[in-house]
């Protein structure tokens, strides 16, 4: 199918809302996608599976890249689109097809932005972390990730979320011995000395820092326990999983210095860990950007897929149409006006 | 197969031994009890399923029943069975081929015991509760069942254990409310929330209390946990299993009342119990066994078959041949010395 960029970003949203593309099934909306963009004659693009990656390249002394998901979650018999009351409902129209729309209406009508743009449509961020495009061409072109500074269109309500916070899960184990529950004196209940890491998790007192003018909220939590042998048997082993949400000022090395401390009297077992990244709101672009958009930018607490930004360097905020909340839901939908807001706002940043 | 009991009891428990009688599979050896025990005139027998009862019927005073159970748990290339050093080694041999060849070896001489003597040989005891063939006894032919007193030859190494403790399963849960573990303070954390059950086992303090001359040691352990949605989600339920062992002065309605007052801030799930048995060691049958055995009775802390005559209103002990710590090990044996002492026990017993 062609893709008509010069339409509004409205009209734009739908018809990428009505080229259905679940994770895994990307390769017909970045056909359409390579194909329009093929026909900017300012863009240089490259194409990496179901990743669609354009640049200028006019030299400026600064690059930002705007970065979009071509992927959603399963349909829930949303499709196709339709627009009602000043909304456009569809599987994918806020979860982010209408971010999309917005990158594609920028790469058209920017033949000369005031810095350089990457844009970057990438496939699978709705599902397991080893087949998102964003990290695979992180490992296959990890020179086209560059830049001062990244702007994920993921759903904000068009407001600067800044950063991210890292997250952590580490299984913290509490041994024991083995006994016929009948003489439980013989063994150690190894469920009791878990009582002792649940005590650690009670009496957190998180943090809540301010890094690059954003306040975070770190949290401590168990997201999972499990004990037991048998019921006459007291249990020799109790492995509580927990999370740890820490602020982008702590790296993950320090994240599990921290946690292994507060569990030290423990077997802990770091399973998984991914950054945080910095908002980096006080760098020169993201400052601009800000003076651009208004509002009070706020802190992202999830982990997002701009730490695969952070990673290599560059600070990255979220910004983009639509209401976070109602992503993945079957009702999805998206205020049109905020699609034109955030098409505008970014449009007056790039040209200042 | 023809089963001779004017053999001595070791060179019958070889006998039995060699006739293998996993669970479910005990007919061929049901049989050849069967068929000895019938050529006994001063026995009537009946038959149900892999159970067979043999009864002397004097018109005496009081009545007891001589209990075991014919199945074994699966093999272990440990048959056919062998002596060595004074020892008979073979799947079944402590546990507990030993304790019925000895009461076969009393059903064969004792013509005239002082006390009306009720054998019981029973299947499935080895396996899940509702197949064991007492309890199905119990349903079919409660009549066969009654009597002053019973003893389960179970192996004890000789010495008198009384009566048992009861058992019971309660799932406590602690609930919470589901929340994004970026955003914790939204939600209720319930394994968290769990740790308030744990403090309560922690802190329990046992009963030991003396029952009919027998000290018991109860018990409250957890003996499972679980709890947990995903790793980025504040888990909204945790449910502690726990297993309370109470000495044989509590009903299981009254075991049930103190574990629903223990944790009257938490949902209690009663899911398994069974009722303890005294062990009746002050009534007049009992007393007299005890003086023919003697040593020192002890209490029974696990749960056993003898809680089966209680319900029946039976006070009950365990007294038998061989180390119940060699039960269900390959290697398990029976000191020779053993079956003939507690065969010549039982029969000072029955004669006096």
């Amino acid at each position: 199918m062609d893709l008509d960029l010069s339409r509004d970003a409205a009209a734009l949203t739908a018809d990428l809302v009505d080229v259905p593309s679940v994770s895994g099934d990307e390769q017909a909306l970045a056909d359409a996608i390579a194909g329009a963009l093929a026909g900017l004659p300012h863009l240089t693009t490259r194409r990496d599976g179901n990743a669609v990656v354009a640049r200028t390249d006019l030299g400026r002394p600064q690059r930002v890249i705007l970065a979009g998901h071509l992927d959603t979650v399963p349909l829930a018999g949303n499709l196709p689109s339709h627009t009602e009351g000043g909304m456009l409902y569809g599987c994918g129209s806020c979860d982010m097809k209408s971010g999309v729309a917005v990158q594609l209406r920028l790469a058209h009508q920017l033949a000369g932005p005031s810095r350089d743009v990457t844009y970057v449509f990438y496939d699978c961020e709705e599902v397991e972390a080893e087949r998102n495009g964003l990290l695979r061409l992180s490992r296959n072109a990890p020179e086209l990730l560059r830049g001062d500074l990244a702007v994920l269109l993921e759903p904000t309500g068009c407001m600067i979320e800044g950063g991210c916070q890292g997250t952590m899960r580490a299984e913290v184990t509490a041994r024991g011995a083995r006994a016929h529950s009948a003489r439980y004196w013989r063994g150690r209940n190894a469920i009791h000395g878990a009582g002792d890491i649940i005590d650690v998790l009670r009496s957190y007192q998180p943090r809540e820092p301010e890094v690059d003018g954003l306040v975070y909220h770190e949290g401590l939590n168990a997201v999972g326990i499990a004990g037991g042998v048998a019921s006459n048997v007291i249990p020799d082993e109790c492995v509580v999983t927990v999370n740890f949400r820490f602020a982008p000022d702590r790296t993950v090395e320090q994240a599990a210095e921290h946690v292994r401390a507060l569990f030290s009297g423990f077997d802990v077992q770091i399973t998984d860990a991914a950054p945080g990244a910095r908002p980096g709101l006080t760098d020169r672009a993201a400052a601009a950007l800000l003076a651009a958009v208004g509002g009070t930018p706020r802190a992202k607490l999830g982990w997002t897929d701009v730490a695969r930004f952070a990673v290599a360097g560059l600070p990255a905020v979220n910004y983009g149409p639509g209401d976070p909340e109602l992503a993945h839901s079957a009702g999805e939908h998206v205020q049109l006006a905020q699609i034109a807001e955030c098409e505008a706002k970014l449009l007056a940043w790039l040209t200042a």
